[in-house]
């Protein structure tokens, strides 16, 4: 089995979401892992000086129908929460807290959170809605309230933010496979093709 | 047969390079003619504020990348000319006045100003290459030089430009099917079947 593959998305990214629920599927197909990273797109944007898709002249109105159009594709009863953009550190900071301790239930928190707030158009950027899915998921939400202000939490958001940066990333989603980057959704068929083939 | 699908390219996009190579092809498989209509991304990109991709930070390193990835997955001896981006108004004006003399001739000067671009890494900014091109097209090289000052030639393509933006195109490629517009090279497995089923 080669090395994981990385994933790297924002919990904000309508995108991301549609990968989110597709990349463990496909690199397993490839007999790859995943590793999930988080990370927050306002700060990447502030290196490429772009900004949210939905946010930019013309192109925002294309994003909004060809987000649809994707998810009718894949039967998804797909909406962009309102307000959006939305903040995204309450539900990554949830994530970082629990993939130390169990990476498969960071996984299904994540999916829940994102199918809440791109099915459900609830207002995840809220740490009251963090909390309350993740109550659904099981978890203690006491520790996780806590979790949500620790400051070594906080430190370790900041540095992933960091490291994806560093990495290249500069968009959601994007994935890097054996030191290969592939940025957005559209791309997936290729990261397939790649790990399938080994590169070309 | 239904109606034709409208092709917007700027000549100093690779990806519309790479476009252009499998768009009739595309097309054609279901049963579709093509209308091209080269555009200037310069204009377009003032109503969405971005900049070619290559002069993005984090972005522009990954298109480079990106760009060379497909091209020897597709088997192209691809180069990306220097300098670039350049300016492509000469190329489009010598697209337009054969356009309406002779669509398929425009579309082959078009392919070779392409392939001149983006696989000899020639400056096809410059009139005298636009020239040359046409003269290996077997063009009449007096009516292209006088066609390039062409007031009527000008605005032909200040309006085609116009009605790009007024169309929502916002980059390059761009295809507009039935109405429904396709934003990019990695949208072509998507518009193909588009076509083919009628859409969902």
């Amino acid at each position: 089995m080669g090395e994981p593959v990385t994933f790297y998305f924002d919990f904000s990214s309508p995108y991301g979401f549609l990968a989110a629920r597709e990349i463990d599927a496909l690199a397993g197909r490839q007999g790859r892992e995943t590793i999930w990273k988080p990370m927050l797109l306002g700060a990447v944007f502030k290196q490429t000086g772009t900004q949210p898709l939905t946010n930019i002249p013309l192109k925002g109105d294309y994003t909004r129908r060809d987000l649809a159009r994707e998810a009718r594709r894949l039967g998804i009863d797909f909406r962009l929460p309102d307000p959006f953009p939305f903040a995204s550190i309450a539900a990554a900071r949830a994530f970082y807290w629990l993939w130390d301790r169990d990476p498969a239930a960071a996984k299904d928190l994540a999916r829940a959170l994102l199918e809440r707030a791109f099915v459900g158009g609830d207002d995840i950027s809220k740490p009251a809605k963090v909390l309350a899915v993740g109550a659904a998921q099981g978890l203690d939400g006491g520790a996780l309230e806590a979790a949500l202000q620790d400051v070594a939490i906080k430190d370790r958001l900041r540095r992933e933010v960091e490291g994806a940066v560093a990495a290249g990333v500069f968009g959601s989603p994007f994935v890097i496979a054996d030191g290969e980057p592939f940025w957005g959704y559209d791309r997936f068929p290729r990261l397939e093709a790649w790990l399938e083939t080994g590169g070309w």
